[in-house]
Protein backbone atom coordinates (compact mmCIF):
# COMPACT_ATOMS: atom_id res chain seq x y z
CA UNK A 1 0.00 0.00 0.00
CA UNK A 2 2.94 2.41 0.82
CA UNK A 3 1.25 4.38 3.18
CA UNK A 4 2.27 5.08 6.80
CA UNK A 5 -0.63 4.89 8.24
CA UNK A 6 -1.77 1.22 6.77
CA UNK A 7 2.14 -0.03 7.15
CA UNK A 8 1.71 0.25 11.10
CA UNK A 9 -1.94 -2.21 11.28
CA UNK A 10 -1.49 -5.84 11.68
CA UNK A 11 -4.21 -6.36 9.58
CA UNK A 12 -3.01 -7.76 6.33
CA UNK A 13 -5.11 -6.69 3.87
CA UNK A 14 -5.08 -2.97 3.16
CA UNK A 15 -6.88 -2.53 -0.53
CA UNK A 16 -7.46 1.52 -1.50
CA UNK A 17 -9.95 2.75 -3.28
CA UNK A 18 -12.60 5.80 -3.56
CA UNK A 19 -15.91 5.83 -1.86
CA UNK A 20 -18.64 5.25 -4.17
CA UNK A 21 -21.93 4.89 -2.05
CA UNK A 22 -22.66 5.02 1.93
CA UNK A 23 -26.22 3.79 3.17
CA UNK A 24 -26.35 5.39 6.89
CA UNK A 25 -28.46 3.26 9.34
CA UNK A 26 -29.35 4.13 13.03
CA UNK A 27 -26.23 1.80 14.61
CA UNK A 28 -24.42 0.58 11.70
CA UNK A 29 -23.52 1.73 8.02
CA UNK A 30 -22.71 0.50 4.76
CA UNK A 31 -20.10 2.03 2.83
CA UNK A 32 -18.99 0.96 -1.23
CA UNK A 33 -15.36 1.80 -2.58
CA UNK A 34 -14.19 0.82 -5.62
CA UNK A 35 -10.70 0.02 -5.60
CA UNK A 36 -10.36 -0.21 -9.12
CA UNK A 37 -9.74 -3.34 -11.59
CA UNK A 38 -13.52 -4.10 -11.33
CA UNK A 39 -13.57 -4.84 -7.66
CA UNK A 40 -15.82 -2.96 -5.04
CA UNK A 41 -15.65 -3.61 -1.46
CA UNK A 42 -18.51 -2.98 0.81
CA UNK A 43 -17.75 -2.73 4.71
CA UNK A 44 -20.17 -2.59 7.58
CA UNK A 45 -19.07 0.28 9.94
CA UNK A 46 -20.56 1.77 13.12
CA UNK A 47 -22.93 4.72 11.93
CA UNK A 48 -20.47 6.35 15.24
CA UNK A 49 -16.88 5.54 13.05
CA UNK A 50 -19.03 7.10 9.85
CA UNK A 51 -20.13 10.44 11.86
CA UNK A 52 -16.31 11.16 13.28
CA UNK A 53 -14.48 10.28 10.43
CA UNK A 54 -16.50 12.27 8.14
CA UNK A 55 -16.81 9.36 5.41
CA UNK A 56 -18.16 10.88 2.18
CA UNK A 57 -18.80 9.62 -1.35
CA UNK A 58 -15.42 10.54 -3.09
CA UNK A 59 -13.35 10.16 -0.18
CA UNK A 60 -9.96 8.30 -0.51
CA UNK A 61 -9.88 5.29 1.96
CA UNK A 62 -7.93 1.92 2.81
CA UNK A 63 -10.55 -0.90 2.98
CA UNK A 64 -8.82 -3.22 6.40
CA UNK A 65 -9.58 -6.79 6.53
CA UNK A 66 -7.73 -9.06 8.80
CA UNK A 67 -6.60 -12.41 7.09
CA UNK A 68 -8.80 -14.56 9.71
CA UNK A 69 -12.10 -12.77 8.01
CA UNK A 70 -10.92 -14.43 4.72
CA UNK A 71 -12.61 -17.20 2.72
CA UNK A 72 -11.77 -18.76 -0.29
CA UNK A 73 -14.16 -20.34 -2.94
CA UNK A 74 -12.85 -22.66 -5.72
CA UNK A 75 -14.99 -23.59 -8.29
CA UNK B 1 -18.20 -11.11 -10.53
CA UNK B 2 -20.20 -12.88 -13.08
CA UNK B 3 -19.86 -16.37 -11.22
CA UNK B 4 -22.26 -19.00 -10.13
CA UNK B 5 -20.93 -20.09 -6.76
CA UNK B 6 -20.50 -16.60 -6.03
CA UNK B 7 -23.70 -15.14 -6.70
CA UNK B 8 -25.59 -17.63 -4.07
CA UNK B 9 -23.56 -16.32 -1.31
CA UNK B 10 -24.57 -13.58 1.13
CA UNK B 11 -20.91 -12.22 1.64
CA UNK B 12 -20.88 -9.32 0.14
CA UNK B 13 -17.13 -9.13 -1.10
CA UNK B 14 -15.88 -11.64 -3.47
CA UNK B 15 -12.40 -10.63 -4.87
CA UNK B 16 -11.57 -12.98 -7.76
CA UNK B 17 -7.40 -13.54 -8.22
CA UNK B 18 -4.69 -16.08 -8.78
CA UNK B 19 -2.80 -18.04 -5.62
CA UNK B 20 0.48 -16.98 -5.22
CA UNK B 21 1.21 -18.03 -2.18
CA UNK B 22 0.55 -20.82 0.08
CA UNK B 23 2.23 -21.43 3.67
CA UNK B 24 1.13 -24.68 5.45
CA UNK B 25 1.14 -24.82 9.06
CA UNK B 26 -0.30 -27.05 11.53
CA UNK B 27 -3.90 -25.83 12.05
CA UNK B 28 -4.08 -23.29 9.57
CA UNK B 29 -2.43 -22.28 6.32
CA UNK B 30 -1.87 -18.80 4.80
CA UNK B 31 -3.01 -17.97 0.86
CA UNK B 32 -2.18 -15.39 -0.57
CA UNK B 33 -4.23 -14.09 -4.22
CA UNK B 34 -2.86 -11.77 -6.63
CA UNK B 35 -6.05 -10.03 -7.69
CA UNK B 36 -4.81 -7.71 -9.80
CA UNK B 37 -3.89 -3.93 -10.22
CA UNK B 38 -1.43 -4.01 -7.63
CA UNK B 39 -3.59 -5.89 -4.87
CA UNK B 40 -2.72 -9.26 -3.16
CA UNK B 41 -5.51 -10.72 -0.66
CA UNK B 42 -4.09 -13.02 2.28
CA UNK B 43 -6.56 -15.15 4.20
CA UNK B 44 -5.96 -17.23 7.04
CA UNK B 45 -7.88 -20.88 6.52
CA UNK B 46 -7.78 -24.38 8.24
CA UNK B 47 -5.18 -26.78 6.89
CA UNK B 48 -8.31 -29.13 6.46
CA UNK B 49 -9.91 -26.32 3.89
CA UNK B 50 -6.62 -26.21 2.21
CA UNK B 51 -6.16 -30.09 1.65
CA UNK B 52 -9.91 -30.55 0.79
CA UNK B 53 -9.77 -28.06 -1.53
CA UNK B 54 -6.49 -29.04 -3.21
CA UNK B 55 -5.24 -25.43 -2.93
CA UNK B 56 -1.82 -24.72 -4.93
CA UNK B 57 0.12 -22.13 -6.36
CA UNK B 58 -1.34 -20.92 -9.30
CA UNK B 59 -4.77 -22.13 -8.96
CA UNK B 60 -7.91 -19.41 -9.60
CA UNK B 61 -9.67 -18.42 -6.55
CA UNK B 62 -12.74 -16.00 -5.14
CA UNK B 63 -11.78 -14.59 -1.92
CA UNK B 64 -14.96 -14.15 0.50
CA UNK B 65 -15.35 -10.84 2.57
CA UNK B 66 -18.28 -10.47 4.69
CA UNK B 67 -18.74 -6.85 5.05
CA UNK B 68 -18.92 -6.57 8.69
CA UNK B 69 -15.30 -7.56 8.64
CA UNK B 70 -14.34 -4.59 6.64
CA UNK B 71 -12.89 -1.97 8.30
CA UNK B 72 -11.52 1.68 6.68
CA UNK B 73 -8.80 3.95 7.28
CA UNK B 74 -9.19 7.42 5.29
CA UNK B 75 -5.81 9.45 6.17
CA UNK C 1 -24.13 -31.33 3.37
CA UNK C 2 -23.48 -32.28 0.09
CA UNK C 3 -23.99 -29.61 -2.11
CA UNK C 4 -21.84 -28.82 -5.08
CA UNK C 5 -21.61 -24.95 -4.20
CA UNK C 6 -21.00 -25.49 0.15
CA UNK C 7 -17.89 -27.82 -1.10
CA UNK C 8 -16.33 -25.24 -2.89
CA UNK C 9 -16.12 -22.78 0.11
CA UNK C 10 -13.16 -22.99 2.67
CA UNK C 11 -15.62 -22.01 5.19
CA UNK C 12 -15.68 -25.15 7.11
CA UNK C 13 -19.34 -24.84 8.68
CA UNK C 14 -22.23 -25.29 6.58
CA UNK C 15 -25.32 -26.28 8.48
CA UNK C 16 -28.46 -27.05 5.77
CA UNK C 17 -32.28 -25.70 6.64
CA UNK C 18 -35.20 -23.38 6.39
CA UNK C 19 -35.93 -20.34 7.04
CA UNK C 20 -37.98 -18.99 9.69
CA UNK C 21 -38.25 -15.36 10.27
CA UNK C 22 -36.67 -12.28 8.54
CA UNK C 23 -36.38 -9.40 10.39
CA UNK C 24 -35.16 -6.45 7.62
CA UNK C 25 -33.35 -3.30 9.27
CA UNK C 26 -32.35 -0.58 7.26
CA UNK C 27 -28.57 -1.33 6.66
CA UNK C 28 -28.63 -4.82 8.03
CA UNK C 29 -31.30 -7.82 8.43
CA UNK C 30 -31.19 -10.83 10.72
CA UNK C 31 -32.35 -14.02 9.56
CA UNK C 32 -33.39 -17.45 11.25
CA UNK C 33 -32.64 -20.73 10.08
CA UNK C 34 -33.91 -23.84 12.10
CA UNK C 35 -30.79 -26.69 10.82
CA UNK C 36 -33.42 -29.40 12.77
CA UNK C 37 -33.09 -30.92 16.14
CA UNK C 38 -34.21 -28.21 17.83
CA UNK C 39 -31.24 -25.87 16.31
CA UNK C 40 -31.81 -22.69 15.20
CA UNK C 41 -28.89 -20.61 13.49
CA UNK C 42 -29.42 -16.85 13.35
CA UNK C 43 -27.51 -14.43 11.42
CA UNK C 44 -26.80 -10.77 10.40
CA UNK C 45 -26.39 -9.76 6.82
CA UNK C 46 -26.96 -6.52 4.76
CA UNK C 47 -30.07 -5.55 3.17
CA UNK C 48 -28.66 -5.63 0.22
CA UNK C 49 -28.06 -9.11 0.58
CA UNK C 50 -30.95 -10.41 1.86
CA UNK C 51 -33.03 -8.41 -1.42
CA UNK C 52 -30.58 -9.48 -3.62
CA UNK C 53 -30.47 -13.27 -2.77
CA UNK C 54 -34.62 -12.63 -2.08
CA UNK C 55 -34.00 -14.55 0.82
CA UNK C 56 -37.68 -15.18 3.01
CA UNK C 57 -39.44 -17.32 5.26
CA UNK C 58 -39.59 -20.82 3.93
CA UNK C 59 -36.18 -20.95 1.77
CA UNK C 60 -34.20 -23.80 2.17
CA UNK C 61 -30.79 -22.18 2.90
CA UNK C 62 -27.43 -23.06 4.22
CA UNK C 63 -25.39 -21.59 7.15
CA UNK C 64 -21.93 -20.70 6.12
CA UNK C 65 -19.99 -19.93 9.10
CA UNK C 66 -16.04 -19.72 9.40
CA UNK C 67 -14.07 -21.88 11.99
CA UNK C 68 -12.15 -18.85 13.36
CA UNK C 69 -15.32 -17.33 14.45
CA UNK C 70 -16.15 -20.41 16.95
CA UNK C 71 -15.64 -20.39 20.07
CA UNK C 72 -16.53 -22.75 22.59
CA UNK C 73 -18.27 -23.21 26.62
CA UNK C 74 -17.63 -25.90 28.56
CA UNK C 75 -19.94 -25.76 31.66
CA UNK D 1 -30.51 -24.26 24.99
CA UNK D 2 -31.52 -23.99 28.31
CA UNK D 3 -28.13 -23.61 30.32
CA UNK D 4 -27.68 -21.10 32.49
CA UNK D 5 -24.37 -20.36 31.48
CA UNK D 6 -25.12 -20.38 27.41
CA UNK D 7 -28.11 -17.35 28.25
CA UNK D 8 -26.34 -14.90 30.01
CA UNK D 9 -23.68 -14.57 26.93
CA UNK D 10 -25.37 -12.05 23.65
CA UNK D 11 -23.75 -14.29 21.34
CA UNK D 12 -26.98 -15.61 19.74
CA UNK D 13 -25.71 -19.30 18.34
CA UNK D 14 -25.63 -21.48 20.99
CA UNK D 15 -25.20 -25.66 19.82
CA UNK D 16 -24.08 -28.28 22.15
CA UNK D 17 -22.86 -30.96 20.93
CA UNK D 18 -19.88 -33.79 21.90
CA UNK D 19 -16.28 -33.11 21.11
CA UNK D 20 -15.16 -35.39 18.45
CA UNK D 21 -11.95 -34.29 17.35
CA UNK D 22 -9.17 -31.70 18.53
CA UNK D 23 -5.83 -31.09 16.95
CA UNK D 24 -3.44 -29.12 18.77
CA UNK D 25 -1.29 -26.80 16.73
CA UNK D 26 1.30 -24.21 18.38
CA UNK D 27 -0.80 -20.95 18.97
CA UNK D 28 -4.24 -22.48 17.60
CA UNK D 29 -6.07 -25.47 18.03
CA UNK D 30 -8.95 -26.68 15.58
CA UNK D 31 -12.29 -28.56 18.12
CA UNK D 32 -14.71 -30.24 15.91
CA UNK D 33 -17.72 -31.15 17.67
CA UNK D 34 -20.77 -33.33 16.68
CA UNK D 35 -24.09 -31.37 17.37
CA UNK D 36 -26.37 -34.18 15.93
CA UNK D 37 -28.88 -34.45 13.13
CA UNK D 38 -25.61 -35.33 11.06
CA UNK D 39 -24.14 -31.79 12.03
CA UNK D 40 -20.42 -30.96 12.59
CA UNK D 41 -19.61 -27.72 13.99
CA UNK D 42 -15.58 -27.32 13.50
CA UNK D 43 -13.93 -24.31 15.57
CA UNK D 44 -10.29 -22.90 15.84
CA UNK D 45 -9.39 -21.55 18.93
CA UNK D 46 -5.90 -20.73 20.79
CA UNK D 47 -4.38 -23.77 21.87
CA UNK D 48 -4.04 -21.90 25.35
CA UNK D 49 -7.98 -21.72 25.28
CA UNK D 50 -7.44 -25.10 24.81
CA UNK D 51 -5.54 -26.25 27.51
CA UNK D 52 -7.10 -24.39 30.49
CA UNK D 53 -10.29 -25.82 29.29
CA UNK D 54 -9.23 -28.66 29.07
CA UNK D 55 -11.18 -29.41 26.48
CA UNK D 56 -10.81 -33.30 24.90
CA UNK D 57 -12.63 -36.17 23.10
CA UNK D 58 -15.97 -36.96 24.41
CA UNK D 59 -16.67 -33.50 26.05
CA UNK D 60 -19.97 -31.66 25.95
CA UNK D 61 -19.68 -28.74 25.12
CA UNK D 62 -21.75 -25.42 23.34
CA UNK D 63 -19.53 -24.21 20.08
CA UNK D 64 -20.64 -20.64 20.59
CA UNK D 65 -21.00 -18.34 17.22
CA UNK D 66 -22.04 -14.24 16.66
CA UNK D 67 -24.65 -13.39 14.35
CA UNK D 68 -22.70 -11.11 12.77
CA UNK D 69 -20.03 -14.21 11.70
CA UNK D 70 -22.84 -16.22 9.95
CA UNK D 71 -23.24 -16.00 6.37
CA UNK D 72 -26.24 -17.70 3.84
CA UNK D 73 -25.73 -19.71 0.83
CA UNK D 74 -28.95 -20.10 -1.43
CA UNK D 75 -28.81 -22.43 -4.24
CA UNK E 1 -11.49 -11.72 35.50
CA UNK E 2 -12.20 -14.75 38.04
CA UNK E 3 -16.15 -14.98 37.46
CA UNK E 4 -18.01 -18.59 37.22
CA UNK E 5 -19.13 -17.86 34.24
CA UNK E 6 -16.15 -16.45 32.07
CA UNK E 7 -13.87 -18.87 33.04
CA UNK E 8 -16.25 -21.23 30.72
CA UNK E 9 -15.72 -19.59 27.52
CA UNK E 10 -12.55 -20.12 25.13
CA UNK E 11 -13.01 -15.98 23.84
CA UNK E 12 -9.79 -15.41 25.34
CA UNK E 13 -10.67 -11.39 26.23
CA UNK E 14 -13.26 -10.69 28.85
CA UNK E 15 -12.96 -7.44 30.22
CA UNK E 16 -15.14 -5.88 33.13
CA UNK E 17 -17.25 -2.76 32.88
CA UNK E 18 -19.82 -0.90 33.49
CA UNK E 19 -22.43 -0.13 30.96
CA UNK E 20 -22.21 3.79 29.97
CA UNK E 21 -24.30 4.16 26.83
CA UNK E 22 -26.88 1.78 24.65
CA UNK E 23 -28.71 3.31 21.18
CA UNK E 24 -30.77 0.38 19.75
CA UNK E 25 -31.32 -0.03 16.12
CA UNK E 26 -33.72 -2.14 13.98
CA UNK E 27 -31.28 -5.30 13.60
CA UNK E 28 -28.70 -4.14 15.50
CA UNK E 29 -27.75 -2.30 18.90
CA UNK E 30 -24.60 -0.90 20.17
CA UNK E 31 -23.59 -1.01 23.77
CA UNK E 32 -20.69 1.34 25.37
CA UNK E 33 -18.73 0.01 28.10
CA UNK E 34 -16.33 1.67 30.70
CA UNK E 35 -13.86 -0.87 31.43
CA UNK E 36 -12.24 1.49 33.94
CA UNK E 37 -8.32 3.58 33.52
CA UNK E 38 -9.67 5.39 30.69
CA UNK E 39 -11.08 2.96 28.41
CA UNK E 40 -14.61 2.17 26.77
CA UNK E 41 -15.34 -0.74 24.46
CA UNK E 42 -17.64 -0.55 22.12
CA UNK E 43 -19.79 -3.76 20.81
CA UNK E 44 -22.56 -4.46 18.31
CA UNK E 45 -24.86 -7.00 19.14
CA UNK E 46 -28.31 -7.92 17.73
CA UNK E 47 -31.34 -5.94 19.50
CA UNK E 48 -32.76 -9.39 20.52
CA UNK E 49 -29.92 -9.96 22.23
CA UNK E 50 -29.59 -6.74 24.01
CA UNK E 51 -33.77 -7.10 24.91
CA UNK E 52 -33.74 -10.71 25.98
CA UNK E 53 -30.69 -9.38 27.92
CA UNK E 54 -32.37 -6.72 29.17
CA UNK E 55 -28.85 -4.57 28.83
CA UNK E 56 -29.18 -1.44 29.68
CA UNK E 57 -27.02 2.03 31.29
CA UNK E 58 -25.15 1.33 34.77
CA UNK E 59 -25.48 -2.64 34.27
CA UNK E 60 -22.26 -4.41 34.93
CA UNK E 61 -21.11 -6.40 32.28
CA UNK E 62 -18.03 -8.66 30.99
CA UNK E 63 -17.13 -7.91 27.40
CA UNK E 64 -15.62 -10.84 25.24
CA UNK E 65 -13.95 -10.88 22.23
CA UNK E 66 -12.22 -13.98 20.57
CA UNK E 67 -8.46 -13.41 19.77
CA UNK E 68 -8.57 -13.90 16.27
CA UNK E 69 -10.50 -10.62 16.23
CA UNK E 70 -7.78 -9.05 17.55
CA UNK E 71 -5.54 -6.78 15.49
CA UNK E 72 -2.34 -4.61 16.96
CA UNK E 73 -0.91 -1.03 15.66
CA UNK E 74 2.51 -0.41 16.13
CA UNK E 75 3.51 3.22 15.86
CA UNK F 1 -6.93 6.86 22.48
CA UNK F 2 -5.07 10.38 21.33
CA UNK F 3 -3.08 8.59 18.47
CA UNK F 4 -3.15 9.97 14.78
CA UNK F 5 -2.84 6.76 13.57
CA UNK F 6 -5.70 5.09 15.99
CA UNK F 7 -7.45 7.90 14.94
CA UNK F 8 -8.17 7.48 11.07
CA UNK F 9 -9.26 4.07 11.32
CA UNK F 10 -12.93 3.05 11.74
CA UNK F 11 -12.69 -0.08 14.10
CA UNK F 12 -13.75 1.61 17.47
CA UNK F 13 -12.13 -0.07 20.11
CA UNK F 14 -8.07 1.26 20.83
CA UNK F 15 -6.62 0.29 24.17
CA UNK F 16 -2.79 0.96 24.38
CA UNK F 17 -0.72 -1.29 26.19
CA UNK F 18 2.79 -3.00 26.41
CA UNK F 19 3.41 -6.35 25.18
CA UNK F 20 4.09 -8.78 28.03
CA UNK F 21 4.45 -12.09 25.53
CA UNK F 22 4.92 -13.24 22.29
CA UNK F 23 4.26 -16.87 20.53
CA UNK F 24 5.29 -17.19 17.55
CA UNK F 25 3.73 -20.19 15.26
CA UNK F 26 4.14 -21.28 11.85
CA UNK F 27 1.53 -19.60 10.11
CA UNK F 28 0.05 -17.62 13.14
CA UNK F 29 1.45 -16.05 16.30
CA UNK F 30 -0.04 -15.03 19.99
CA UNK F 31 0.23 -11.37 20.97
CA UNK F 32 -0.71 -10.46 24.82
CA UNK F 33 -0.79 -7.12 25.88
CA UNK F 34 -1.14 -5.44 29.39
CA UNK F 35 -3.51 -2.54 28.87
CA UNK F 36 -3.67 -1.58 33.03
CA UNK F 37 -6.44 -2.13 35.34
CA UNK F 38 -5.48 -6.09 35.58
CA UNK F 39 -6.77 -6.34 31.96
CA UNK F 40 -5.10 -8.31 29.55
CA UNK F 41 -6.06 -8.58 25.48
CA UNK F 42 -4.39 -11.72 23.46
CA UNK F 43 -4.55 -11.68 19.86
CA UNK F 44 -3.45 -13.97 16.85
CA UNK F 45 -2.26 -12.55 14.40
CA UNK F 46 -0.43 -13.94 11.68
CA UNK F 47 3.30 -14.52 11.57
CA UNK F 48 4.28 -12.30 8.80
CA UNK F 49 2.25 -9.45 10.74
CA UNK F 50 4.55 -10.25 13.72
CA UNK F 51 7.73 -10.26 11.77
CA UNK F 52 6.79 -7.52 9.17
CA UNK F 53 5.85 -5.49 12.47
CA UNK F 54 8.64 -6.37 14.77
CA UNK F 55 6.26 -7.20 17.36
CA UNK F 56 8.36 -8.40 20.83
CA UNK F 57 8.13 -8.16 24.84
CA UNK F 58 8.38 -4.08 25.97
CA UNK F 59 6.69 -2.58 22.76
CA UNK F 60 3.67 -0.26 23.10
CA UNK F 61 1.32 -1.27 20.59
CA UNK F 62 -2.58 -0.12 20.85
CA UNK F 63 -4.78 -3.33 20.26
CA UNK F 64 -7.62 -2.80 17.30
CA UNK F 65 -10.77 -4.67 17.88
CA UNK F 66 -14.07 -4.09 15.84
CA UNK F 67 -17.10 -3.48 17.13
CA UNK F 68 -19.12 -6.24 15.55
CA UNK F 69 -16.73 -8.87 17.20
CA UNK F 70 -17.76 -7.48 20.54
CA UNK F 71 -20.28 -9.91 23.02
CA UNK F 72 -21.21 -8.96 26.01
CA UNK F 73 -21.84 -11.80 29.59
CA UNK F 74 -24.04 -10.40 31.74
CA UNK F 75 -23.74 -12.49 35.01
Amino acid sequence: MGTSVALKISGRNKLRGKVVNVTPGIVTAEVEVDIGNGNRITGVITKNSLDEMQIKTGDEVIALIKATSVMFIKE
